[in-house]
């Protein structure tokens, strides 16, 4: 990632915007946001303001305020679209490719969804945006695209080139790979690529020429499946068909991996505590709003696990000492355990571990969490000797800290493994669950130990 | 994310798998993984053990021994490489795409890339794997592929369709999608699409056909920006020009996809403390040594963090409840710092803050500390006035529990910023600096008022 160089101050380019609003000259401004970078158009676009950006959306010509929409951060774009008429979010959305459509329809509330949907000119069309929107973002049906080029096998390689020249216009905003084959049924048959046709004889049946039988898959395939298919194979499309062997849509190369990214990136926010996409543009009250319902749970949790150095004030006021070493110990388990669930994360979303081999990953991250605790244990102890002159303090820090740090890598790698096993959303409540049973434990470790030894330690 | 449903157990197949090598029956093993389900191959074939790996990358057929190496997770691609012959690994390299042997070539050591180039039949594409795997992963060198269709501007559309047709069987590995056109210094200067060969007469010139000095990207074009690029325009590949504007490769949106999402993961897993790749199949030395490179270092700022409380040992000893706070403090500010962090890292990649945004940033998480700095700081007041009974300790603990999500969450927002303005990475430093700094402030914070107001507590 390299610096951005832009040289374009967003306030003046706002301002700029809002002057050519202000006289209605609409075109001007979708003619400067042509003419803007391409790195710099994320930044500037989402920095308008939510007046402009409603006064844009609402411009005479829906096609270039789709563009707008679509240039415009998705979290941002749903926003907007729930402020707007529907009737104007209808026109809009209309202009877009059918899957983004439907993407931005099923992150909007149900009511505003359905407004907008009744706005739509095409009854069909809406119909079919709001089954795709049914479909999850990790599935085939979610990410697949609509616009494809489909003839029916009885055709000649002369009729297929004829047709897609009588229709250029539209197949132009196609991303057209592969021409499917369909029996009159619309059930995929086969697929041709286009330098088939290219080098074929015009008379001959693309039955002849057709792949047949073709690689596809189902409308609830899995994102983490797609994406091993398309590490095996070299397809640049694969042909998604609906129960009855219908073909439905196209599930490209490009959108799995953008998907895949996503959801990388999803988890990372979740793991860190942002639930909710939150982009700085939004309102101060949701984005403090957000963050505080996570926040919350957290120290609900954080009371719990300290409440176990409550109950061994007696002990702290005798070696008061200690206080300073229960806060790195809960802190270093976090790191220790951290560490482990983030390795178990990334072998699942990889399909290198199955969420069955619980004892495997215990096993291999225990050994890890036995030889890091032990060095961790020694550094510590060797700080508390050091800086107390009490071996005993040593004795009681370390071997607190050695056996802490193997219940946190062990715990840390089976958490996301049990958790996906059970339904639950590894990247939203391995690090709470982790965090707080590693500062229980840890507390408890190092108080009792040092209960045990008070002797010496005073 | 849902549970794969593996079959076949890892153990079982990897007998089966050394009953055959033992055998010398290579062609079974790999008709064996042929037939593997898609969706279980990335696990059972990274299981198969160093010594069956080796194996059988050193088969009879180095076609299918590339394969399988394709097919394994890249960190342990790289270390079989590292193992085995260079000979036999320059032969398996020579099977795979030229960016993908780029790719692996540049994760090897220095010496072991440089031996295995020498052993390359063809002295002129090791040079160019050389020059590929000098790119940074985040440019357009790194993730271009070189296998394009190039003519040159004088051939007619006839000529062309021959061409293709001649060397079908080579093109056939090939993701067509546009044909280059270039002079006769190999200069970019038009793009063809494959439709329109398709649907223009044979006798035209491809000159007047083209799409003349069509957009393009250098090779140091930065991954940002490519994005950014795809994200405006529908290209499905850009072709990428050297410095003097010699056609050198293409760069598909699915590789640009592709190499996002690695990068998010992988800063994902450098917030947690994981620097580079672990897989569970890596030796125990490898991933225990590596994971403790990073919590060393944290061990040690804890230390330094957590000294800070060794200053008010006499505060503690007369108020001993502070001690259940300290840890509370300390967790909480890592939790409300890091979701600012994750906002900062997320719009850095989203490009929708210039890193010199810094006032701005500073400005919108200091609002929002606030805010959250006030609830949290009164729900952490209440408990202990509930606890202990004692105004006095609530609003103690309660203040700096406020001032320090202040200082946590604009020090979170700003630092990815600061970092990657002066060249440094926000995945790998942001986490263990904001804990350290809002770790001592806090502990300072809640210790200096408490010494402030110590006849009120006591």
């Amino acid at each position: 990632m390299t610096e951005p160089n832009s040289l374009i101050d967003p306030r003046e380019f706002q301002a700029r915007i809002e002057a050519l609003v202000g006289a209605g000259e609409f075109d001007q401004v979708f003619q400067l946001i042509e003419t803007l970078p391409d790195d710099d158009r994320p930044l500037l676009l989402s920095r308008l303001g939510t007046e402009l950006h409603q006064a844009l959306l609402s411009a005479p010509d829906p096609r270039a305020a789709a563009e707008l929409l679509h240039s415009l951060p998705e979290a941002q774009a749903i926003e907007l679209l729930d402020d707007i008429p529907a009737s104007v979010a209808a026109d809009l959305l209309e202009e877009l490719p059918q899957n983004e459509q439907a993407d931005l329809v099923g992150e909007l509330s149900q009511p505003v969804a359905a407004a907008i949907l009744l706005e739509m000119d095409d009854p069909s069309a809406a119909s079919r945006i709001r089954s795709l929107a049914a479909y999850e973002d990790d599935q085939a049906g979610g990410i697949m695209h609509g616009e494809f080029v489909a003839v029916t096998q009885d055709e000649s390689v002369g009729q297929v080139i004829e047709y897609l020249r009588a229709n250029a216009g539209t197949f132009n905003d196609y991303d057209v790979q592969y021409v499917y084959v369909t029996d009159r049924a619309r059930r995929l048959r086969g697929v041709l690529r286009l330098r088939d046709l290219l080098l074929a004889e015009a008379t001959r049946p693309v039955r002849e020429l057709m792949i047949a039988d073709p690689f596809s898959v189902t409308d609830r395939t899995d994102l983490n499946d797609l994406h091993d298919i398309f590490l095996e194979h070299d397809f640049l499309g694969i042909p998604v068909v609906g129960a009855s062997g219908e073909l439905t849509g196209v599930v490209g190369r490009a959108a799995v991996e953008e998907a895949l990214g996503d959801r990388t990136a999803d988890d990372f926010l979740k793991t860190q505590g942002i639930i909710r996409e939150e982009l700085r543009t939004m309102p101060l009250v949701v984005r403090s709003r957000r963050r505080l319902a996570w926040l919350s749970i957290n120290i609900g949790l954080n009371v719990v696990a300290a409440s176990v150095i409550a109950f061994y004030q007696e002990t702290l006021s005798q070696v008061i000492a200690l206080a300073v070493f229960l806060p790195i110990i809960s802190d270093m388990s976090g790191c220790s355990g951290n560490q482990a669930v983030a390795v178990s994360m990334r072998e699942l979303s990889l399909g290198l571990v199955d969420p069955r081999e619980l004892l495997r990953v215990l096993w291999k991250e225990a050994s890890v969490g036995l030889i890091n605790g032990v060095v961790l244990g020694l550094l510590i102890a060797l700080v508390a000797m050091l800086w107390q002159g009490n071996a005993w303090l040593g004795l009681v820090v370390g071997g607190a800290m050695m056996l802490n740090t193997l219940i946190a890598v062990s715990l840390g790698g089976c958490l996301p493994l049990a958790m996906r096993r059970f339904g639950m959303d590894p990247a939203l409540a391995s690090g709470p669950i982790l965090t707080t049973v590693t500062d229980m434990c840890g507390f408890l470790l190092v108080l009792s130990f040092a209960s045990a030894a008070i002797e010496r330690l005073v």
